[in-house]
C-alpha cells in the first residue's frame, strides 16, 4: 500500500493529506439548518451533516491530493449514526480515487488487536463468508502495549497490502510527559522509533515500508533524529498550520529523495473559510475555500522542498 | 461512579467483572446456525449472534457480579452491525443493573480526545439537543499522549459522574517493551502510575478516585508496587484464569480494606463450557456453565482475601 501512496504523491506532486475531522462548529449554518429542518436535531442528522460537509470538500480537493485522513473520534462521538457517516466518508473517498488513512489510534493485545486489524484493514470471517467491515487503506496505531499489539496489524498489512502509521512522537504540548522520558540517555520516542523501523522491515514496499510513523510537525528537531533512525519509514506529520508548523519546519521529516513524509492538515483545510485569508469565499463557498487552502499548502511545502536542493 | 461500583461490589461480595469479549468461535454452533439460517452469514447476523450470546450469559450472571466489561474491538470488527450489538449489550446490561466498563482503550489529544470522552461517557451536542451516544459508565484509556489526552476524560468524569481506567501495566508478554523501560531508575509504568494518582485527585469519590488504573494479573510484583504508589486508585486487573493469574496472585492488587481492585475474566467465564471443568453443562447450557464459573471465581478470590486476614 505504501507504493500506491507514493505513486499518488508523485502524480499530484503533493505530499499532503487532508484530515477529515469534521466538528459541527466548522460546518456552515446554512448546511446544518437544511439538514436539521429535514431530520430534526438528531444523531442521524449530525451524521448526515458531517457526511455532506465532507463530500462537498472532497469534491473540491480530490484531484489535488493523494489521501485523506478521517479522524474516527469525530464520528464516533455521534454513536452509530456517526460511524455510519465515517464509513460513508471512507467509501466516497475511495470512489474518488483517494487513499484513506483511518486515524483510529487503536492499540490492544492478541486477539483483541487482531479484531481491530481485521475490522479496519482486513476481512472478518462470518461462517464461510468474509467481509471488509471498515476497509481503510492505512490505520494509525498506538504502540504502548508493545509487539503483541502491533503484530496482528503487520500480518494484515502483508496479507491485504495495507499499511499502518504507529504513534511515535505526537504533536500535542503534553506529548513529552511520557514520550520524552530518557531511557539510558535516549528518549522513549527514539526507542519506539527504532522498534517501528524493525517492525517495518517485515512489511516492505519497493523503497519504503508499509509501517509508517506519526511524528508531530511541532517537533522538527525530533523529526530530524527520527528521520535518520527510520530511513525507510514514511512519516505522517500532523500539526501543520493550525498547530503551528509551516513549510520550512517540515524539511527535517523528508528524506533527500524528497519523499518519506506526508503532511496532514485538518482544520486548516476543512475550515479554511473561517480564516482571514479565505474569508472572502463566504460560508456558501466553504469547499472552494478548502481547495484554495490545499493549493497554498502544496505551494508552501513544495517551495520549501525545492529550496533545499 | 466509583462509589456506585464499590456499593455494587459490597452487595455482591464479588470484586469481579465479566469481560464480554465474544468471538464467533466461542459461540455454540446451535446458536450460530439458528441465526445464520434466519439472516444469512452476514455482518448483521454476526452482530445478532454475539448480542444473543451475551444476553444469555448476562441473564445467568447479572445477580452475582457488579459489572461487565465489553471489549469494543470484538464488536467493531463486524463494522456498523457489530457496533450496534455493542450498544445493545451496554443497554441490556444497564437494564439488568450492571455497571458497564467500556474497554475501548481510546487515547488522542485535545478536541479529538474530547470527542471520545463525550461519545462514550458524556453527552454530545446536536443543535440545542444533547445525546449520550454510547453511555458506558467507565471507559479504559491509553496514556501515551499525556495529559492532553486524559484531561477531557477527567472533565466528563466530573460533569457526568463517570469513571476511567488508565492503562498502566498491561497483562500481555510484550508489555515490557516500553512500559518496563527504566527512567532515572524507575520503570515507565511507575511514572504513569504516579501520574494516574495525580489525575485521580481531581475526581475523587468518597474513598477512591473515579480515575482507576489497568494493571495485569500476570505481574503481581508490579501490582504490589503500584498498589502503594496509587493508594486511592481502583485497579482493574485483567489476566485472571486464561492468562494465568489465580486468587492468591491477586492479593497484591487489593488494599488492606479488601477493596481497591476488581478482577476481570473474559474467556474463562463466557466460554467456560469449553473448559474441562464445565464441559458437563454441554453446548446447550453454555450460559449455566458461565454462572458456575463466576461462582468458582468469586470463591477463589474471596477465599484468598479472607485467608490474608
Amino acid at each position: 500500500m505504501i507504493d500506491k501512496l507514493i505513486k499518488k504523491i508523485k502524480e499530484t506532486n503533493a505530499p499532503i493529506v487532508v484530515g477529515l475531522d469534521p466538528m459541527l462548529g466548522y460546518v456552515p449554518n446554512h448546511l446544518k439548518a437544511k439538514v436539521f429542518k429535514e431530520m430534526g436535531e438528531t444523531l442521524e442528522a449530525a451524521g448526515e451533516v458531517i457526511f455532506q460537509y465532507n463530500k462537498m470538500i472532497v469534491d473540491q480537493v480530490y484531484d489535488l491530493i493523494p489521501a485523506v485522513k478521517p479522524q474516527i473520534a469525530m464520528y464516533e462521538q455521534f454513536g452509530i449514526p456517526g460511524l455510519v457517516a465515517y464509513k460513508r466518508t471512507i467509501d466516497y473517498c475511495k470512489e474518488k480515487g483517494l487513499i484513506v488513512i483511518g486515524d483510529i489510534k487503536r492499540g490492544d493485545i492478541g486477539s483483541t488487536s487482531e479484531a481491530y486489524a481485521v475490522g479496519h484493514l482486513g476481512k472478518v470471517q462470518v461462517g464461510k463468508k468474509s467481509y471488509a467491515a471498515f476497509d481503510e487503506d492505512f490505520a494509525t496505531v498506538n504502540p504502548y502495549l508493545g509487539s503483541d499489539g502491533i503484530n496482528p496489524f503487520l500480518k494484515v498489512c502483508n496479507s491485504e497490502d495495507k499499511g499502518i502509521f504507529i504513534l511515535v512522537k505526537t504533536s500535542n504540548p503534553s506529548s513529552g510527559e511520557f514520550q520524552d522520558q530518557l531511557i539510558s540517555g535516549k528518549p522513549l520516542y527514539e526507542l519506539v522509533g527504532e522498534q517501528v523501523a524493525k517492525w517495518g522491515e517485515t512489511s516492505m514496499g519497493t523503497t519504503y515500508s508499509n509501517v509508517g510513523a506519526v511524528v508531530g510537525a511541532t517537533y522538527p528537531e525530533m523529526g530530524k533524529t527520527l528521520r535518520k533512525l527510520m530511513p525507510k519509514t514514511f512519516i505522517l506529520v500532523p500539526g501543520y498550520g493550525a498547530q503551528g508548523g509551516r513549510g520550512k519546519d517540515l524539511l527535517p521529516f523528508f528524506n533527500e529523495d524528497g519523499f518519506g513524509a506526508i503532511i496532514n492538515s485538518s482544520r486548516g483545510i476543512i475550515a479554511a473559510y473561517k480564516q482571514e485569508a479565505y474569508q472572502h469565499f463566504g460560508d456558501e463557498n466553504f469547499a472552494e475555500a478548502s481547495r484554495a487552502a490545499v493549493i497554498d499548502m502544496q505551494k508552501d511545502i513544495m517551495q520549501a522542498l525545492e529550496g533545499r536542493k
